[in-house]
């Protein structure tokens, strides 16, 4: 099969078909996303080498489960062992021993076949398209702050980072309710939240004001984002933390004990509830797709997908 | 009066008895203990001059409160502006104008004499000693992470730190029956959670093994205690943070992304809690008392407070 691979390089190349472990399902990719952590592993991130790739719609060929195969399919992407206190409380997300689509001792999806097990594998609602469906992953990721914090309709709330993150972000926290205001530096990115009815804001405008909020999203990836949000933050507030940072961050963390700030970090999310916010049509994607390329242009995809104010690149099979 | 002033050093002087602000109260102190924060305030932190101090017992001798004029008090040691959105929820203690006895903007409790607003005063009950009320104020921020966070009767929990904030905190997480380790460096401080009924650990047989704790409470004061804390909170887990750092710490925050750690900052908390836990004898502050001195002898008492392994050093006036 044809397959993107990592091996300090990044390739399409021919490959053997994936060998389907014991117990785990063959799926036939039909759409994968670029995501920004696909970017990172290109450059290191994780020591990762072999396909990246994360984010995926597909059909199951074979499964154990016998009534998966022929169902179009998001796959989690963390798979635990399904035997430690973790995995039986349901966070095999955190197991230890967890392997992670294209990240983490599992090949990923940017190939024609990729193998899950089959408790991974969640049948997409025939009224989405693949091009949609494919969001359910990076929107998990979003909705998953909503699973480990209470965020109040009456709640000052601020997004840092217009990315593709901090947008997927501040598309779920409008629907709370909540006083939303995204800052970023792409006036055309926030146009896309604002389009939603939520307020935006440049850095520079930001630095005019002295507002201050109950929560304050960091989704920037850079470690400005973090100095800004600890600045922004009222005493007794949230500090959610979705960006992980190259290196050490150096800073104070007297003003978290004095101003009493949770910090709370977050990562991947549950696929059941993205699914549904996309199936009601509460979060579209749709303004966040910047190009759909064919499989055989994947290099050029990855590039492009690196361009400064390029949102998401797809990939189709 | 007789007041322990610091203005650069610390010393007993003749100084003027304190003039009543309007609309506060005046209070003769009887006792009052030596904190980590005043010897760190004689170090230079937040850069105080004037009379140190912030844990005491006293009788109010003039109030705008008719009825307080007599009784026997503690203090709650911020004095929010009473005005803006933070003091009208309450939260006095984050007020951004607010001055804090013995700490910042207002003389403490090291004198014959302090002022407070009465707002800030809660009468002493009468089974309680002066030996035991002084302990309101640490007792209150140790009762504070309870006010923020639930710690659930099964919670694995480890406390590092065996100086007198760590100790309170394992008097206080007792409580919840939770399963509780102390980690410390000084076995006979150990020894009085121990007697307590919990568990308790040298830092070097922590070393030994691997355990994780849902809630880890940092209070040991040092930066190598951070990292601890971060190397044995479970995934989802809670690391409490009590302790203030000189300078700034450098660390990889990608573990609190990655492991959905929540960090929860703690100071300051209310004081009628801690007097219930005190007057219903479930927290005996007894065997944290190191000794007690005249107040003539303060500056002696300083000096005791600093060397190690010396728990609490009270002062008699």
């Amino acid at each position: 099969m044809k397959a993107l691979v990592f091996d300090g390089e990044l390739r399409i190349k021919d490959v053997p078909e994936p060998k389907v472990p014991d117990g785990e399902a063959l799926v036939r990719v039909t759409m994968a996303g670029i995501c920004n952590t696909d970017v990172e592993i290109c450059k290191g991130y994780m020591n990762f080498r072999g396909i990246p790739g994360h984010e995926f719609v597909g059909i199951v060929e074979k499964s154990p489960v016998a009534e998966q195969v022929g169902t179009r399919v998001v796959g989690e992407i963390n798979a635990g062992c399904g035997e430690c206190t973790t995995c039986r409380q349901g966070l095999e997300r955190h197991c230890a021993q967890r392997s992670v689509l294209g990240i983490l001792n599992r090949n990923g999806a940017f190939a024609e076949y990729l193998t899950l097990p089959p408790s991974n594998l969640v049948e997409v609602p025939e009224s989405l398209s693949d091009e949609t469906a494919v969001f359910t992953e990076p929107l998990a990721a979003a909705v998953e702050i909503l699973e480990q914090v209470h965020i109040r309709p009456a709640d000052r709330v601020m997004v840092i980072g217009d990315g593709k993150l901090g947008l997927t972000i501040g598309m779920v926290l409008r629907l709370t309710g909540c006083d939303l205001l995204l800052v970023g530096k792409h006036p055309e990115k926030l146009q896309v939240l604002e389009r939603l009815g939520g307020s935006t804001m440049t850095l520079e405008a930001l630095a005019e004001c002295t507002d201050v909020f109950d929560v304050v999203v960091e989704a920037s990836g850079k470690p400005s984002g973090w100095e800004l949000a600890m600045s922004r933050v009222k005493p007794r507030g949230l500090l959610i933390l979705k960006s992980t940072y190259h290196g050490s961050l150096d800073f104070n963390t007297a003003p978290i004990v004095v101003n009493e700030v949770t910090v709370v970090g977050s990562r991947c999310g549950r696929f059941e509830p993205a699914l549904r916010l996309l199936a009601r049509n509460l979060v579209d994607p749709a303004p966040l797709v910047h190009d759909i390329l064919p499989f055989r242009d994947a290099e050029e995809a990855f590039r492009l997908a690196q361009q400064p104010g390029v949102c998401k690149v797809l990939l189709k099979f």
